[in-house]
């Protein structure tokens, strides 16, 4: 039966039953209802991408129309694109205030209301995307990310992964750690203030004016995030030389709710969104990892060739990320009790990581 | 208001409405509210793990929770542990005949029913979880699956994953490949298949005989999964020397329902079974993640240490791997089929796993 009949039969039994002055479990005899009347929800929920943006927003839109299916209709997320509701940086706020119901954006956003939440994201030679989801469920991650986030009225779940990002797009190969200096970079966050202490100049410039500047020299490189959304981006064809990454080892996406409407839901909509957002979550990364294997093979098939940053580049990139803990620490007491839980966290999971997936993958 | 609360108010409001002769939407004026009667339909769920087995166990009780939250008690999952209501390995054929509607264990189980249903659960020296999770749902793997299970009028979905599990204990070092030569080792699946080329005599023993035959050097060397499941067993007390695997780099676990009677189920209750199993999946992976670092520590400070086969081996071992799949493919045009597919994605997805998490792992 196709659930519009369902639904028309059932209204029908039901009118049946009232007319008849007694209950459709005593005309049904032995079959047991369940009788659920869900109030009916609609939420609001922005992105801070564009429309149909591939993984990260498409899988949004599945998202909304799993948890629609899950809760038989009596629970509707509307998806709004980009700056059609909010613009793409106002999610936050606009989610804080009850404006709207919900956002799916980045953590790293947000730093400059509380520089611990770019944490929350990830750190530059810091723990892949397993490693996060585990800390975030079993190392206390999200204890200390609602607790924060709370003070804004929110409620955040982890609601999508990049995976190990790209180091990005150069104009020139980088051979030594002195050819980064006085470099002009398209990299935000704190990939930015690593590179930036390894003598790279960071340039924030808008999604749609990245090309141009590669293309007439404004800018040097520009890291954007992996073969899949890099392809569409044309970089290749003025920037050729595209390096591995460990500025960003595995970027967690939010998916966020106004706290007080989501505490107003009733227990079986909260759980279908809690499920519902796991399941994107990991959906998301797994996701990411086909397109990106796909893009690769055709951008290797373009002619584009996979480059290495030299170890002392490397070396001198983990030296500076603990500067700028260092650094960041000292500023915030908050970001200082994120990041003690988070390298606590590492320090007891990357032993295990070695010997498994690291290890593994190397012989394999 | 508490669950129980909110369905005893829903009854006493819909007697009301009925009292009056009217529906509850024309007393409410303007509320809108949605009518799912949804039926209630319980499903009896066997695994093939003892009560409260961690992780495999519990996650699967964990799961039976949600779909029950999320379909407000409309669909209730009973989980039987192994030999309560079938044995272990009957599950299979339980649920294909319909005597259960659905089980939770691991597809390399059913190898005697058809070669290539081993595969399903991962290869040797072949792809790690993420990679085998990407194949299933973008790679075509979930396709071969269901057409191959559909003969047996069974559904699969993937129902966790242990990561890349642990190589075994031994009770002397491995310092060549002449030193496997005669090792009676218990191992099951591909992974035994493989070790008996390289000159192991594989056995098959029940858990609880293990740890004794361990002890009397009735076996030298026996694997299991990972530190969160050994440790328990207590195999560091007498085969000190714990190696690193590539026998099984991600095995996929199972949760496979009565296809007919998974077909009957309404849109809901299949929407809410799909995402849960989905989020399950993954749960699990993270939990053993998480496990497996916490017990790989209280295995060091018993002075566990870890050691790594010799390239010999590793080398002798891919090349094993490729001869039982020629043996296999000559053997079932099923396991020739499956295996094609794999092979497959697995040339698509390595080259950026290798560039990504790989050489990631490898630098941080």
């Amino acid at each position: 039966m196709k659930r519009r009949d369902f639904i028309k039969t059932a209204a029908a039994l039901g009118t049946a039953a009232t007319l008849g002055g007694c209950t459709r479990e005593q005309i049904e005899g032995k079959r047991a209802f369940h009788t659920s009347r869900q109030k009916r929800v609609k939420l609001k929920l922005a992105t801070s991408w564009p429309a149909h943006f591939p993984i990260m927003g498409t899988g949004v839109e599945r998202f909304a129309q799993r948890v629609k299916a899950m809760s038989g209709g009596s629970l509707e997320i509307k998806v709004y694109p980009k700056n059609i509701l909010v613009p793409a940086l106002a999610v936050f706020d606009a989610t804080s205030s009850g404006q709207i119901d919900a956002f799916h954006s980045g953590p790293y956003y947000w730093k400059g209301k509380n520089p611990a939440f770019a944490l929350f994201s990830g750190l530059p030679m810091g723990m892949v995307a397993s490693e996060l989801i585990a800390w975030m469920k079993y190392g206390g991650g999200y204890d200390l990310w609602r607790e924060l986030y709370a003070k804004y009225n929110l409620y955040p779940m982890m609601g999508g992964n990049t995976g190990v990002q790209m180091g990005g797009w150069f104009r020139k190969p980088i051979k030594s750690l002195g050819d980064l200096k006085g470099l002009k970079m398209r990299i935000p966050g704190l990939g930015g203030e690593v590179m930036a202490r390894l003598g790279v100049n960071p340039i924030l410039l808008p999604a749609g004016e990245i090309y141009t500047a590669l293309e007439r020299g404004t800018i040097d490189a520009t890291e954007w995030v992996g073969p899949a959304l890099d392809i569409r981006m044309g970089f290749y064809k003025v920037a050729p030389y595209y390096y591995t990454g460990w500025h960003e080892p595995g970027s967690v996406l939010e998916l966020t709710f106004n706290k007080a409407r989501f505490d107003k839901l009733s227990p079986e909509h909260q759980a279908i969104l809690q499920t519902a957002a796991d399941q994107l979550n990991n959906e998301m990364y797994h996701e990411f990892l086909d397109q990106n294997a796909r893009a690769l093979k055709k951008l290797k098939a373009l002619g584009v060739k996979i480059y290495n940053f030299p170890k002392a580049v490397d070396e001198a990139a983990k030296k500076a990320v603990m500067e700028v803990v260092a650094d960041q620490s000292a500023k915030s007491a908050d970001f200082k009790r994120v990041y003690a839980s988070m390298a606590s966290y590492y320090r007891l999971v990357k032993p295990w990581t070695d010997i498994s997936e690291a290890r593994y993958l190397n012989i394999r």
